[in-house]
């Protein structure tokens, strides 16, 4: 799977007229070399990149690593080396460091072009290459990579097919736990527990857990607000699992649902299965966006959000199902759908699921049922 | 408090001969601004910055935020505007809008110097201001940031005692619950589960969480490995409270301890007392160091660590606690102490405390009890 993803780089690149790449996103070094940072605590003191990948034209890609990272996820075979992030025996210079050695390679290159991720490439990595190289022409490639990224390969697909299983788990629990006296927070803590016992280590997860009101603003993270009898709950799970993301979301009640909520619930859960059924190849973004938008404005409330987005390496890319977005669907992207409606001050309500788009139609790769 | 620090910033640009600056690090936004930014779920798919502080001589300071952030923390009385990031009615281009409300302020700016933080500002966002702003020269200020955020303010301080309390409670957590049997991600689990209960919302939280064998490797997150009877357990835990990171280590026994182990672990615990108790102005943060490892390599283990290093709005900072640095202590720089002792593939133990340094030794901020 490395050889065909590495593949499709350098036919890109070729076809732009690029050289070589260096990439430093998260996202392209866990795609092209299986290297998952840690993130849930957010920017490393030692050094402002995880990693880089450095692919020269007709060479192998070869992996610059922080010595603080964890290395156990990269491919096998993948030609990899560190560079220094923290010791105890000199001040930290990972920048200094990793130029020397980026340096190294890149001195050697005849005339060319070199494909970067502007946005993920602090300026102090890139500067010093510009200025010490200057045969070298370094272009964005951003969009490249993210629309190579769009159709996933089998492996990714059995990747993400896991991630949904962690959400299946996830969403099983917050259905059977959610009781009115118990807050948001620990609700969350009930529902992760459960996840990570699940994934036997560490989880991370973005996750809406809003109660009551709160409901009507769509999303947020679980507070210590104390779920109330008749409570609507939204639960949005979003795990990370070997460096992919899975996403889920499931609205229930503490207690016995009215006779409006079961109506409104009737009527999002429709609006997400006319959305599956009409998900085919060759289906613009928009076009699936106004459907489903039309379907929700009908019932009567308001839906200030996207019908979904793409998921991979990253919670959120193409296919974004959205107004503007006239991208046609094409067989394996792998899309969240997700019809909501919200009542001002009062109350809203999501229902998501997990789908792959098939030669035909639509796999939903999500197992667990919503439940009211 | 913002204005003091605003001041100190504004009194280092005057000596360094800068007349401005453009502020992007996680730990500038929140040391100047308030502004705390969700990093559990790693980079964002919307844009490559949570936000920057304008800081243009002689003005108040300005943040510019992306749209999608949380604007909570943010002070009071801080010129705030925000960009866009995500939105359902067009593509992506955070860095454009971004782009365009810098270039409104900069371009008005006359010839001078503009103090940045090349490690953490993406390239896209600065090479076209220097393009576009010739009469600007961008020069990277991080040390000199770095070194103001070393002394502690009062309510720095304040929050720091904060998360020491967070670690408190997740210390006698672990403390009372690890028992042979369960596995170390369950623990963790339930130790966070408290610590969230407290916070009363989610936490980042940096933690080591190692039994049996796995303590002799220092650290590492959690895994499926169930505890043992007689296990040690090393439980090091940094939860981010207000923006500020706390961090606290203990080691426990699933059970009775043995002899050898109550041995070491009373001799790492006069270390880290020594340690405490040496701390004053004017010592070396090397010669604190140096005392440390030869008290704990006298006891017979290895001591392959730092003894120590600052905390504030990252959890790793100066003073950095190293044989190398030599470094003075000063009044209310924050450190963690952290002597432990490890036996290659066999065992390993830690104590940390956090204390604030003090005109005259050390206030220790960690209130919970060491126990084996």
């Amino acid at each position: 799977m490395t050889g065909s993803r590495s593949a499709r780089l350098a036919q890109t690149l070729r076809e732009k007229q690029i050289d070589h790449a260096v990439l430093s996103s998260l996202a392209s070094l866990r795609y092209l070399t299986g290297f998952t940072a840690s993130i849930e605590t957010g920017p490393s003191p030692f050094t402002p990149v995880a990693g880089v990948l450095l692919v020269e034209r007709g060479g192998e890609p070869h992996l610059l690593l922080a010595d603080s990272e964890p290395i156990e996820g990269v491919f096998s075979g993948m030609a990899t080396s560190t560079f220094m992030s923290y010791t105890i025996e000199k001040p930290i210079a990972a920048v200094a460091d990793l130029e020397a050695k980026l340096l190294e390679r890149l001195r050697e290159l005849p005339p060319g072009k070199v494909g970067i991720e502007s946005e993920a490439l602090p300026a102090a990595v890139l500067e010093p290459l510009r200025s010490e190289c200057p045969r070298l022409d370094f272009v964005d490639i951003t969009a490249a990579l993210a629309e190579i990224r769009m159709i996933k390969d089998d492996e990714e697909i059995q990747v993400l097919r896991q991630c949904c299983a962690l959400c299946d788990t996830g969403q099983k629990l917050a259905k059977r736990l959610a009781r009115a006296g118990m807050t948001e927070v620990e609700l969350f803590a009930e529902v992760r527990k459960g996840m990570e016992g699940q994934e036997g280590g560490r989880l991370p997860l973005l996750a809406d857990v809003v109660s009551g009101p709160r409901t009507a603003g769509v999303g947020g993270a679980p507070t210590s607000r104390q779920i109330e009898p008749g409570d609507l709950i939204i639960t949005d799970l979003v795990p990370r699992h070997s460096g992919y993301w899975g996403d889920s979301c499931n609205t229930c009640v503490a207690g016995e649902p009215t006779a409006e909520q079961r109506r409104f619930f009737a009527g999002i859960s429709e609006a997400l299965h006319a959305a599956i059924d009409r998900v085919r190849p060759g289906l613009r973004a928009c076009d699936l966006d106004s459907s489903v938008r039309q379907h929700v404005l009908k019932l009567g409330g308001g839906y200030p959000h996207h019908t979904g987005h793409g998921l991979g390496v990253t919670w959120h890319e193409e296919p974004r199902i959205c107004p503007y977005n006239t991208l046609a669907l094409q067989p394996n992207m792998i899309i969240a759908l997700e019809p909501g409606i919200y009542f001002k001050d009062r109350w809203g309500m999501r229902l998501e699921y997990v789908v792959r788009v098939t030669r035909t139609g639509a796999e939903v790769l999500s197992k667990f049922q919503h439940e009211l």
